[in-house]
């Protein structure tokens, strides 16, 4: 069983500081929600964001959106049921799926199930099933929740091209940065066996859960 | 090298059939261009659609974004130099993209770039340097200029799981249907050398972007 983190994302609903911003009033206007109650998305608040911490990294839904999208559609997902997919935030709320979820392809729908899963909490089918959850949590509590080895990926990791550590267990903990630059806010190092930088330069958080995925299906079917 | 070419992508310009309905008329009177100048967007124009042929899968510039965004940032294309990238339309235009081209992450960006290139024929840097190119070509001319065998990939194709036709050859053509459900719409048994199956069920084509570019890399690093 692989769990999946993508850890430190940058997925958080507008911060009250700049609520008042037009940006911001332009999107509450628009989703006809509260501005604490909509995204923070930086292609929409980048002016809006300036009076913000860590502005240059923040309101990065895209990067959760494309990453849940390639995990869910992976084969370790959806035939082997191999697969638990969490994305922790920023501010320490970690987003719990269930492995059927059918996530919206839509970038405008996505944003909408996120505002209404950090606002309320859950996300319930129509049958009563809970489809996601949210709650506080940092990455160390889920980490250590989880119970199995946990591997971070990092360019500053020790450099493993070839995911090695793929063959050395079968369960596992992967913890992917849900960031676009830099480094985890967490103190991963702490929680990981290990470190690992897969490629030469930087990767996308996407590129990196579809290379693992994709690696540790083949590595299996492969018998190597 | 690979030449990976998305298919049969269901990217065009909004028809000239459908350009008085209202969803139509918004999208154009917001993006300050023609209709016709615009791209068709199912998420926007569901209802205008309904004039279609095959309506239930046309409108997907995502499909084409995604795709395009985890193929230009794989380690083939920023690492080994050893990837080209086309995307194929429904209506036989083919696009072409510089290996350095960055690709806009959001999906409004992108799809203003796309209108760019399919109206104009081309996206030129400030530098003068030409980054993309669109020209009328059919999936079949294009695979014989490219020269190198064909592999399309399609649920309906050979299962060949572990992609044992990565150790097959060296240079390769890969043909990865742009569209959401169905069957490729030009004639790829034609063109193409094998039709094979990567998982026993559908997947979406920016996972066969995904698997088939980590396994072409993990394949060497492994020398199998």
């Amino acid at each position: 069983m692989i769990n999946l983190i993508i850890a430190d994302a940058e997925l958080e609903l507008i911060p009250a500081k700049i609520a008042g911003h037009p940006s911001v009033r332009a999107t509450s206007s628009r989703r006809r929600r509260r501005a604490e109650e909509c995204l923070l998305d930086s292609s929409l608040h980048h002016s809006a964001m300036n009076a913000l911490l860590d502005a240059g990294r923040r309101g990065r839904p895209d990067i959760v959106h494309f990453c849940l999208l390639l995990a869910m559609d992976s084969p370790v997902n959806t035939e082997e049921d191999g697969l638990r997919v969490f994305v922790h935030t920023r501010n320490d709320i970690v987003l719990r799926f269930h492995p059927a979820i059918r996530l919206p392809r839509n970038y405008g729908r996505f944003t909408g199930l996120m505002e209404e899963l950090l606002s309320i909490g859950e996300i319930v089918s129509p049958a009563g099933q809970q489809l996601a959850s949210s709650a506080r949590q940092t990455l160390g509590e889920l980490v250590h929740e989880l119970g199995s080895q946990a591997i971070a990926f990092s360019e500053e990791g020790k450099p493993d091209y070839s995911l090695s550590f793929l063959r050395q267990y079968t369960d596992m903990t992967l913890i992917i940065g849900g960031f676009p630059h830099g480094a985890f806010l967490s103190d991963v190092s702490k929680y990981a066996v290990s470190t690992v930088s897969i490629a030469k330069g930087k990767l996308m958080a996407w590129t990196v859960v579809a290379t693992v995925l994709a690696a540790y299906r083949l590595t299996r079917l492969w018998q190597i």
